[in-house]
């Protein structure tokens, strides 16, 4: 069976009977598992994580803009993190017998839905953008709500779908389909900030580094030590265990060494085999018929 | 849901419409999966692959029997593998949501009704049993059929179940619970065949190595090299890349390099998530909330 995965950043991080109502709505349509949720307050903010096939995914999506729509004004909301809309960004993630050209089709009917029913302008973005000026969240984001009836009438931002002015209470909506992204850290042995920043800056693709890797440098001044804090946006093509032997390499070069790594939230299981596959040379490996969890869903 | 592997092994490997309509049988019952299944002419031995509950795997083996018994006739029965009966071998194994106890549990109870629908005797092995002289297979299958009806007359081989003399067509069957079993061999850069056979004693528990491992070192002739290979019988204690490791280590004594490592058959995913935790260094990884997969499976 398909699975996709969804993750959608709705703009209510402190009313928890709405994050709760919104969660409740998730979990009544049948097939759609919500895997985890959290909201952060002072982001004024909340992630749903859910998983399910097209189907279930799309009547979830909808579920959350019925409730969302209704309970959020953007006119009245403050919060640290940059936001568009009620319901701000809906990627959508491949993760089991479903293509990234599954997803892509899937935003696009999800984003006509979203549009004629709510009358919320969509943009399009990653892998379901043609346009390269808006492929990246953060350019369309650009400008917040405040900025977005401003925004909007220039010919280069009407919406993929839906009004070319925002909706009056829920601004607009960023919907797309994405690789997963992996959220890992590793741990340096040393409280020299200067390294981890040097390191960050070495791997990352915004200063030359790897095509699918962001990270920066922190402080982890309860410990002592310095952590390279990343995001992997698609373990296929820059996968973990390249990116943390470079670390290593780069680390060794400042006499540092690593502590642990870190893998925040979830991670998909081929992300992981593919770091068994790598360290213990394994040849002609075929997860889908070799590993039996695979070959379970399969069966 | 809990899911049980169960891997019979019945001893019939050359008569395609036997195997066939034992396969079938498998298929037929609810809940069971059957993964794989292979024959073997020259051991004359066929090797089952299912998983399912417990209730859907206890059903399953009771099918197999069924058709087994009357097809199979071990005092015709030529083959290079040693055997002792028509369903020779039948291991229960513990793959998700379920434990050991479970498996020696459903052991036993699949030995009673085996002994009494078919009057087979069964003996107890690995896990499901408590007999330090009766866990390992070779033990009890020592002598075969030809030696059972001497073998059984002694009274440290009653059997746990059924009767105390062998059936007559179809001799005795081993049942048990064990851990996953995972074949893993390591290609070595040499044709030095005494190298493989050195690292093999080193590393296995026969001659002092790891308590998990059995291995023998072979030449593969058509490539030049040779070959360590090895059946890693629980990969919780005696993990696979301590294993590769210790290889490496023994290879470079000789000065002799890892070509690659190869997986043969089904590996469960816990094994593969152990490497790239270990070789990532990752801290505090709890692979039932973090890998997506194992997540999706509880929700």
């Amino acid at each position: 069976m398909a699975i996709i995965e969804c993750i959608p950043n709705v703009s209510e991080g402190r009313r928890g009977d709405v994050v709760e109502s919104i969660a409740a709505a998730i979990r009544a349509v049948p097939g759609a598992r919500l895997l985890d949720y959290s909201s952060d307050p002072s982001h004024n903010r909340s992630v749903f994580t859910f998983a399910g096939d097209a189907a279930s995914v799309k009547a979830a999506v909808l579920a959350i803009y019925a409730k969302a729509i209704p309970a959020i004004d953007l006119r009245a909301h403050e919060g640290e993190h940059p936001r568009l809309g009620a319901v701000d960004v809906v990627p959508f993630v491949p993760i089991d017998g479903v293509t990234m050209n599954d997803c892509v089709a899937l935003a696009k009917e999800v984003g006509t839905d979203v549009a004629s029913r709510f009358g919320v302008p969509v943009y399009l973005y990653e892998e379901a953008s043609n346009n390269p000026a808006r492929k990246n969240l953060e350019d369309i984001r650009r400008g917040e709500f405040e900025g977005l009836a401003a925004k909007m009438a220039a010919a280069e931002w009407k919406p993929d779908f839906g009004p070319g002015v925002p909706h009056q209470t829920a601004g607009a909506s960023v919907i797309g389909a994405r690789m997963p992204l992996i959220a890992y850290n590793i741990n340096l042995n040393t409280n020299r900030l200067d390294v981890a920043k040097k390191i960050a800056a070495a791997i990352r693709q915004s200063s030359g580094g790897f095509r699918f890797v962001k990270a920066a440098g922190f402080e982890l001044k309860d410990r002592g030590i310095v952590q390279v804090s990343m995001n992997l946006t698609n373990y296929e093509k820059t996968p973990i265990f390249r990116v943390f032997e470079s670390v290593k390499r780069e680390a060794e070069r400042y006499g540092v060494t690593i502590l642990e790594s870190e893998i925040v939230g979830l991670v998909p299981s081929a992300a992981l085999n593919a770091a068994a596959e790598y360290y213990l040379q394994i040849a002609d490996f075929t997860p889908d018929a070799q590993v039996l969890e695979n070959k379970l869903r399969q069966t």
